[in-house]
């Protein structure tokens, strides 16, 4: 692996991109580099981030989502993945998923990229692909997509949502959160839409993002029958996935799991059915006495999936919208139908996650992965948060990142982030950049408690720059440097400061690293080292500190 | 129990407090009630805030910790206690504990207004205490308290750090924000003036607490030493803590864990000691190669403590300061030594709490829990977050919040705040709003997972509202009110909008909720209950809806 230093245009001078803040502003003294992986014919390109650290401390490399910079949003982003699908189509593969060619024992460009991203081997990449216990989402017709994988043995991922509602925002506004969220590091973006101009939309997005895209298809399949549940039928919503993946879109979540038989277990419910999807399909069955034409034609659906190689994210539309509702009969007899429909498609060799809940408190989140790793075979979950509690509105990305970090740590692939309008509003760029921070750090704590080294890399260069008074390392190794400077600015904001051996918590007089500093220093000075201090009873080494007038604070 | 409702006078008037908005705009349609409970000749007003709701839906009493509001802070809150001192003083009781009355099978004034503000019988607050696991800090010398208990059988508590140092802040802002803390629902106060004037803003600091008061007097000690650490000696502490204690601080953290032969043992650490008062007592024990003084005047200090019922919070001066340096030989060696200093502080009647990390990865932390329990012997856990993370530095109240919720399921009785600013800078009023919101849902998401009826009283009560688009009752029964309708208003500002059937997310024509309230009334004017749709085919249900116009949508 050699690497080459690419710098970062300005995005400045783009329409659209223009009124985002320069990447620069974000992550100071970062920039984009790639690592060259050969892989056959070509050479991969994988992007990575690199934070210049101050002194002598060198650099650290952080995985990195945020996609070529200053392009022309109307031309799109450059079409990285074309020379690697181009022969596969060209030889007529039928089935050009990421699934069939990890069965058939082939790494693909796809595997190679993740796997240098992830710090793996590339064979691992393709033997969890192949037994369905991660998932490659990569439609072959979005060729701007840079490759990322969702699995319980990888890096934990996040996913954004943005879209458009009837209420308000508008599509150059959705362009930008995708860009927003990828430059905080969203790993997977779901394009939410359901007003005027999703088919433009959805272009506009896919055209511009560097990281897989997903959908509701039934929101636009409502849209095309004009609102009227009743009218829904498969024809109409083959037809609308044709038009989504034929665009490249690279998951679908599907709820096909919501049957008949289970609708009525939600009556009882504080909160009913909370999914979106999961009240269109109960109203559709209730109506038709009949079963979910999902359930019913799921093999037309996993069929047309596998020509575009288009992901299933199996949707959880009976997941409880409470505390109160938690883990009950309704939630767990979709997931054992989801189950039951993970094998179907794989027998397609199309590749499959689970949607999760939803709000959990905290003892009964165990209980919802070990669930899920059982009944359905350990295809990779994707929850939505969970929230633990349901008494904070205004800061469900809190009660939702606790429950998040911990399903990760348990073994969940990819956390669905909350923002802190959720149950209020639609989220602004902030709330998109609170919900996708926090979601970081949930997805990075569960890292770190599986043991993932690079992970722990990160916090040992943080814990090492704050201990030694290198601010601007502090700052710029962190999630949000920008802020975590303003923070400190605000009590002591001249430049000076930044190079000062204590900080405003305590005072110059007073500061407790300080101390730990002193304490070592003298430890060395005096040749003590931490068994010696254990032997011996040191006391003549006492008279000696005290003869070099010895003392906790240096002059200031 | 019976009820008095008593009206809350505006703050507006009073210098200080005039600077906080009036309590009445962040918490809209509540206001204080008292239940009273009778003991022995007192009558006991037990605050709670009442939430009134919309429609028919009555009310909702939650846990209060504002304490008594327009108080002038000149002349201090009310002496609500002093009745129930002055009798046991005047008789002449030499340890006026509650650990003192508890074994002595005596239920006091404040167990039985804890047992009320808790829904518990009083005798089982006693036992509590007489065992140790739970301890009620109360200084007799601030009757100014409304008692409050910690341990991990009642609600987990959290609490706030305040008080100046010599870089910034003055006397007024720290009463300020002692208010503020307590408004949002502080249990216990610490304050952590290091400046000036540390004896007077703890004076004022007390006169206007409704709250426990923490301290560490090492710090004040110090100063009396002109901050030669080396000069420090028992005379000096014992000075201090009399002091202190005169002035009715409730608890003081006293380091008396840090051992000389655990010192070195931090020596290869990535952040040695980050304690303020763990690294004062380590330099000391090292200039003067003895054992710490507050190790071996541990008797005395207990003795003095005694006196007024001030609680031992048995500092962690060795815990860890970043990921990598958790759950290390240092830190579980101190606190094995915490553990025996409890035994002897329980001997002299003396309540103890003990102090834990700190920094700790998830998976780290439950051994923490089951530790601190088996070594310390069951005495309560006060933890300090733990952070989860270190790579988020502003954004540390979220970091530590994810470890603080499980660490309080798993047994933890109080939680210590953590701010935004945390290692960046002092907090302001707005990151200690912050830092108490984000507490209260660890709290109470612990509360949850426990079990505890009443916290899952206000998740279902939440729920129900936000099912039945009640969005004023939304709003008001969540920990932040006056942020969740402005969230709400930023998309749909209309008041008509609060009584609307749907919100800004999916727009009128797409809102699951709606969808599920169709599906209930329908199922309900089908007679269709959940047992019977399971059994019936329900073929001819369905031509029923058809024939009666059945549609997903009412016209708007």
């Amino acid at each position: 692996m050699t690497e080459t230093e690419r710098t970062n245009s300005p995005d400045t001078a783009q329409p659209g991109a223009a009124k985002l803040p320069p990447i620069e502003r974000s992550f100071p003294r970062s920039h984009k580099v790639h690592a060259e992986v050969r892989h056959g014919d070509h050479v991969l390109q994988v992007p990575m981030r690199r934070i210049h650290l101050t002194r002598d401390e060198g650099q650290l490399d952080v995985y990195d989502t945020s996609g070529p910079q200053g392009c022309d949003p109307r031309a799109g982003l450059p079409r990285l993945r074309e020379p690697w699908i181009a022969p596969r189509l060209a030889r007529g593969d039928r089935t050009p998923t990421q699934m069939h060619y990890a069965r058939r024992g082939v790494v693909t460009e796809e595997m190679a990229f993740v796997a240098a991203r992830e710090g793996v081997d590339p064979e691992f990449v393709r033997s969890e692909i192949a037994r369905g216990r991660a998932i490659l989402p990569a439609n072959v017709r979005h060729p701007e997509l840079e490759p990322m994988i969702i699995g319980r043995n990888f890096k934990v991922k996040i996913n954004a949502n943005i879209g458009n509602s009837a209420v308000t925002s508008s599509i150059e506004e959705e362009v930008e959160k995708l860009q927003w969220s990828t430059r905080w590091g969203a790993d997977t973006v779901m394009d939410l839409s359901t007003g005027q101009d999703i088919h433009e939309t959805r272009e506009w997005i896919l055209r511009n993002s560097p990281v897989p895209i997903g959908t509701v298809p039934i929101y636009q399949a409502l849209e095309k029958v004009k609102g009227v549940v009743e009218d829904l039928n498969i024809d109409v919503f083959l037809e609308t996935l044709e038009e989504q993946a034929e665009q490249g879109v690279d998951y679908f979540t599907i709820h096909a799991g919501v049957l008949l038989r289970y609708v009525p277990l939600t009556a009882s419910r504080v909160t009913g059915i909370v999914s979106r999807g999961g009240s269109i399909l109960a109203k559709w069955c209730l109506a038709h006495h009949e079963e979910n034409f999902l359930y019913t034609h799921f093999e037309d659906i996993a069929r047309l999936m596998a020509k575009y190689d288009v992901s299933f994210s199996l949707g959880d539309g009976l997941r409880p919208g409470s505390i109160a509702d938690a883990n009950d009969a309704a939630q767990f007899a979709e997931l054992e139908t989801l189950g039951e429909l993970t094998k179907v498609a794989w027998e397609h060799d199309v590749q499959v996650m689970i949607e999760g809940p939803g709000h959990v408190p905290m003892h009964l989140i165990k209980e919802n992965m070990d669930k899920q790793l059982e009944v359905c075979h350990e295809a990779p979950f994707y929850t939505l948060g969970p929230l633990t509690t349901d008494i904070a509105p205004g800061y469900d990305h809190i009660t939702s990142g606790i429950g998040a970090a911990m399903i990760g740590w348990y073994g969940c692939a990819m956390l669905c982030y909350v923002t802190p309008k959720e149950h209020l509003g639609l989220p602004n760029r902030e709330d998109v950049k609170q919900g996708v921070i926090t979601y970081k750090i949930a997805a990075h704590a569960a890292d770190l408690a599986r043991g993932n080294k690079r992970a722990q890399e990160r916090d040992d260069a943080l814990s090492k720059a704050r201990f030694e008074f290198r601010w601007e390392d502090q700052f710029n190794l962190g999630l949000d440097p920008e802020t975590a400077r303003a923070y400190h600015d605000e009590t002591l904001p001249a430049d000076g400061a930044k190079q000062a051996h204590f900080c405003s918590m305590c005072g110059p007089q007073f500061c407790s690293m300080k101390i730990t500093e002193d304490v070592r220093e003298y430890a060395r000075e005096q040749g003590i080292d931490a068994e010696e201090a254990l032997e011996q009873g040191m006391a003549d080494k006492a008279r000696e500190f005290a003869a070099t007038g010895g003392r906790l604070y240096r002059p200031e």
